[in-house]
């Protein structure tokens, strides 16, 4: 019921992160807050503790499970402050150099730093960096902001941290631990969530609130566009380090990357789900089907709101296998073309003879709905009517979401129309974005400036495309200068 | 969806078995349908084919996927037939002798074997052959069968697979390989289930009818009580090597074991377990309920059958992480109070200020029963109403499926009223055994020869307990002996 | 300086056992005593304890090191009696089942055995058993024991080990665990080597006494041919369970086999190389050489006697790598001709311009002393005489030792003077078979009833080779029946 | 007869380097180049290669053999030119980012380099580097190479090359990859070796000769102190950076630290070694004793030399087992007053009631040898003398090599009478420092400019200790700030 895991045709967040201030078992809690951010990366995870004197880390690739169920791990992380990171998984560059939270030992004392986003600028930074005499130990762009603040010539760590701040650009939550202190900072825009929280006398911060109620925290506000809280023993400070700031939430942690459980910005990601569910019931009724079967598991609550506006039943028609691991049984090219279905099965007793409105929250590269849509056929349904939660993807996202390139994109090629066909439903629709905004408590959308980062679905990027503009990378796949970086360092 | 992972507080299913005759991908095709037979048992799991001429095997600790995703570890099972087996984690005695199928280097050739059910006199018969000089190298009651094949002075494959199966007792869908053919048996009573499909020119066996879909494998019939198919080239047979027989399929495969996408007697699991929804919504209706939200995994068709039927609105109130894996992040002693959730999330938006009706499969221990109603309370439930798709479990089962021990059932000991106490709701409600034997389509329990195996519930076992009435074991754990060879064999 | 580890050309010991009575610590002494016995085999070791009660094993792939370094192996291990083994890794067949000591559960109680040496029936025995029902899971001949005591009838566990001794056949040093007892027993002709020590009131056994030196414990008395010691509360017991017994230890334990800082037969095996090396200079001196170069490691000690006895200086001129482990960094085949030496170099300094005699132990193939004299003569070497410390190796063993079959020995198909030239010496001299019996004590070979098995160089076996002969298997060779059971067992 | 594996009361080489130019199986020759010098280095090992365009890089923990086994790790590594490293374990600070060789990408491109030897201004260095922004990633010495090439306003590479190479200080033997050359610099007194040779057209460089030895590679001649040589296509450049050299070769390399088979400075070291024994047999004599032992294996070719000179015999009085692996069994406190030998056993034949004089190349805590004194006398020696073939060893080196701190050094503490005492011998006599310059050919040391780096024998040391007096660090062990990033990076 949460972010599908390995699900290959999804967008996927990049990252997840925590931080925590003032709790004696400060790493356990950061582990266990990353437990439940899990869905926003699979990778890899890292801790860095302090306790008042040294730092202490630990990293590595794999699930947070895995990497902090050993009692020692956890023992060696001492200290009241800890902040933690869950990495996605990117294609390439998959080694522990990478792993965040990263680390700096610079001249007034050690910086810890991880974030949850993407610098549009980072690969002009690091040029310019690197041809200043920086050494690059990573490919990652958080890389970059250890160089600033390595290099300020500011006198205070508030300064540095300021100063280094108004240097980069892109969609960032970032959580940091420097100086004594917990830092939480969301970029100008607050595209990438952040909230914060309280746990008896200890802060916390976290993507996402589903990683307060693991540790039975309670939530306390979000983090604002444009804020930087600074955490110590004499209480929590915020600062506005950035000239200017507005609020373009992204729009699709309500529909896909977030927990269900989760609140952000105050609202139910469940009940946005649903609400979305019922919009698209009006927008796009299906008034003689039989039955509303979801796409699990990210397709349930929106087919829940649905089926509750249509009134037309709910039903798992389709049954996912829950022992699909990181180990894929992988079937020979013989048996392949048996239609090897490893992942969901067709409930038959609920599909047969069946009008059939199948609901998913989005359609990348349509791969996998194609194969949906047979399986539900060949189940013998009569007709397939598909409704996707969200509107079309045209657009590759650059604020730390890995999208496929644009022209990978079915949304961006075929019109809706022709996706149907492809993709072999009966009928396909699509959410309108007014009826999203509607959706999630809005009028409509505010063109002009709209409420909420919808750059996948408009085209109308928030946020400028600074690497992207100056040929400079593309803003999020690595250059040839990192390229061969990763080739030397792995 | 489907039977919980690693769920502590469940009753579980004791194996799976799989055989296929007459497919040059016998192997592949093997592990794919012991993956999707993987909810009937994570410890271990093994795959034996046959190519006409030698026996090949492949057993590990460990999930199917890993096991078998090696192409290396398929290719060096060669042959068109193989039988294959999940196996559960019981307590003690895991170890790599114990994974099944058998393999034996008989007199006659080769023999493996593997079965799913427990055999009621195996430590009886254990005693008598280990006294006339066998040599026993497991712990497991299936080696029992090996042994009685080993030792039969009959001349033909058949009269010796005859003779073995009128010494052993109890519930067992058993499948071998031998002399050339694809065996399966069911028992006499058909306690456990076993069906038979086509896949092309290729016969197939197996517990589920999910293990079918998943290769594209076309479902034929389910294997009668007490029927023996002999499978080769000249076709199938169909053998009655038991003297009498009769039909108590065990009910709880409706309630819980099975996959809900499976159909078992020709019946759908799920439509089944809806069915013990209605029936649960009219044997004990929540009229003020604001919402239905079931436990999750299993819960969820039951609970979507009392919505329908009761008009109350189903909900997701409790939300999974779908990253718990088998290495558990352990939480200190210190934050362990704090009441850390590592698997469940109430969704708080749709528990706060509600009267909430909350359906679960069964209650055995009770102890996730109360932390999960704690939870709900916690999220700002008015009122919890607690609805069990199955009759108080007040019996342990000797027929291959896992339950504590009779003292440790917490329906055993306390009146369902105590039981609502200690787990803290307002109401608690079992459906009555008829109403369970009428959601399946019988009119009512037929008391003098029950249709289904209900020893759970009632104490009724239609098999003698053989190996406990003669205090020759408890006929599930082991007796001393196999302790003593556990312990030597590790 | 003892048996080389894992050279592909020599002969190689297959077991080494040891075994324990009356120490609280068993387990770890055992450890230490396989520890000390690694030369006889590296492929696997286990030990099984006993505390009065239950039996207790560990088993495993890989070397003593390793696999009982974990404190918790050996705390698991339980108990005052412990047997224990290595085993080398012969091709094929190298999997769990078939490491031991191999422990049954009988209806007298538990029986624990190992053994090193061979049965020279085991086949016969095999297929009788199995013809009569007994089911083997290995495809060790050691099994056959196992099945012996089960099914004897007789009353008493003394009459049933002679019984069992009485059937089985072959050069077998055995030590067991049975009945409160710990067991030695060596083979009617002491072809095997095994020793009786004290460590304060506890008894010891063991293959070579370089395992009592490693805890400490006291020489007593070599075991005597066709003997069986009972260890027990009450002491030790001298049986003689056979008919008739003779003494024929093997030869090759003192030129090859046996660790340097042994004794065997009260005589120390170094001392006894050095005197071969002696006997080597009288028969076969090389008066121009200016250096003795033994081929590490295994060729010091007769180097260091040929030395000595020919006043020629004995100098390392060949250097091993210590650091060759299991997995070889595999040259490509591009670089392969560049002649790479992993293991050896020649030391220039001492071989350029000079003559050269080289003392190695024994030529099996032949492969590796080509490379070797290419070596040499490559640094420079003006002549090379090699001289082999014993007489050429003719015939295979059927006692325990793994040698290649017989038309694989270069000794069997070529002359002195051919392998001469294929190695490329100038000179090459084994000892004769009277210079080794007079180096090892005697005046001469006794040829009616030698006083040593020294097949290898004879073809005079001293057992009969009963497999081989009744076209049972070849005795050393799996069988098809044992082929089969191993494909269908790993 | 190399360096002891994992011989912990020695001195320890902290690493060995190698590099080829213009081979198309660069890769390959280094694995088996860093394979030669497995005994300079045993913690991690790494090779980077460049293929005219990229770098590409393997670093692992652990031995040569095992990381560059797998062929695919080694098809990864394409290029012409490539470099190694071994790194010795030195306590803590042992994780993957330590590992070298040290890639940067740098404005002008990439640059790889490794070392072995010691930089004694390094925490000046970095301490001043992170003042002005640098970010350090490793606690490695070589990282300020990185940052100083990076920092460099330079033009040309050989420029920068220079300008870094005059900013550090101590011993050290480079090799880099840079601009499409190979790289290799000696310190300005050729503390550490490093020497060229040629295979085929391709070029190579290395610590030692065997290094050159395994891939048939022919010596040319040793890199001169003081010098750089760049290999590119147009040939060998050789190049004076620094403004002034001398000749301080480390005399250790050739009592212990280098394999006997190695020519440094045209030497052969087993004929040093030997010529160590001649001279320690003239100084120090024994008539009466009966036989020269070595202590095995570094002991063996001065124990030859002694035994040569005085025409006492020499035996192999002490066996080692080939078998001690990185996982010891740790024999529990009970049973280690057994004294328990892992390492070596006692050869008694040749040790009971014989005068032994016992050699061995140095005494560093003096654990060890009281062991093996103590086991020579329960072997049943009549008097035991001891020889030692160095100096007492009196300082810690900063050079390069692993040296307890001053205070731990027995010889600091003690006289040689008293040593005697401790170790429990009857006589010890180390060489002179005078007859150790005789034996390696000089008529006697050169007091006022040595011919050799004595420093662990006099406590002259040739380069400034910087770090040291300026109380920045002492040199070899992590200041606070290195601890801190330790903790922090791990």
């Amino acid at each position: 019921m949460t972010a599908a895991p390995f699900d290959d045709d999804k967008l996927h967040e990049e990252c997840g992160v925590f931080g925590i201030y003032g709790h004696p078992e400060a790493s356990a809690l950061t582990a266990l807050g990353l437990h439940a951010l899990q869905h926003r990366g699979q990778e890899a995870c890292g801790i860095v503790t302090w306790d008042g004197e040294d730092f202490f880390a630990h990293r590595a690739l794999g699930l947070v499970d895995s990497t902090f169920s050993d009692p020692g791990v956890i023992e060696k992380l001492k200290g009241h402050i800890a902040i933690g990171h869950n990495r996605y998984s990117t294609t390439g560059g998959s080694f522990l150099r990478n792993v965040q939270p990263f680390y700096g030992d610079l001249s007034f004392g050690g910086f810890a730093v991880c974030h949850n986003g993407n610098l549009t600028n980072a690969q002009s930074l690091r040029e310019s960096l690197v041809g200043n005499g920086s050494l690059f130990h990573s490919t990652s762009d958080t890389e970059v902001i250890l160089h600033l603040m390595a290099l300020s010539k500011k006198t205070s760590i508030l300064e540095k941290l300021t100063e280094t701040l108004n240097h980069i650009q892109g969609a960032f939550s970032l959580v940091a631990s420097v100086g004594g202190m917990l830092v939480g900072v969301r970029d100008p825009l607050g595209i990438r969530p952040l909230v914060l929280g309280k746990l008896g006398s200890a802060t916390v911060l976290a993507s996402e609130t589903c990683a307060f109620d693991i540790i039975g925290a309670e939530y306390v506000r979000d983090i604002k566009p444009g804020e930087m809280v600074l955490v110590d023993e004499k209480g929590i400070r915020s600062i506005q380090p950035f000239t200017k700031s507005g609020d373009r939430f992204c729009i699709f942690e309500y529909i896909y990357f977030a927990r269900p459980d989760s609140h952000l910005a105050g609202k139910s990601v469940y009940e946005m789900r649903k609400k979305i569910g019922s919009e698209l019931a009006r927008e796009a009724p299906c008034p003689t089907a039989d039955v509303v079967v979801p796409v699990p598991d990210s397709g349930v609550p929106s087919a829940i709101g649905y089926a509750q506006a249509s009134g037309i039943p709910f039903e798992l028609g389709i049954i996912r296998n829950h022992y699909i691991g990181r180990t894929f049984i992988e079937p020979t090219d013989q048996i392949r073309h048996l239609g090897v279905k490893l992942k969901h099965n067709a409930n038959k007793a609920y599909l047969k003879d069946k009008i059939v409105v199948l609901v998913d929250d989005s359609i990348v590269r349509g791969t996998t709905s194609r194969k949906i849509v047979e399986m539900v056929r060949a189940a013998g349904a009569k007709e397939v009517h598909m409704r996707i939660s969200s509107p079309p993807t045209t657009h590759s996202c650059f604020y730390g979401i890995d999208t496929p390139e644009q022209d990978q994109l079915m949304a961006h090629k075929f019109s809706t129309q022709e996706i149907a066909q492809k993709i072999g439903v009966d009928s396909l629709s699509y959410i309108s974005v007014d009826g999203l905004y509607r959706a999630v408590g809005e009028t409509s959308r505010n063109a002009p400036t709209p409420q909420y980062c919808d750059a996948c679905f408009t085209g109308e990027y928030p946020v400028e495309l600074f690497d992207k503009v100056n040929h400079c990378g593309n803003g999020r796949k690595v250059t040839a200068l990192q390229e061969r970086q990763t080739k030397a360092q792995s």
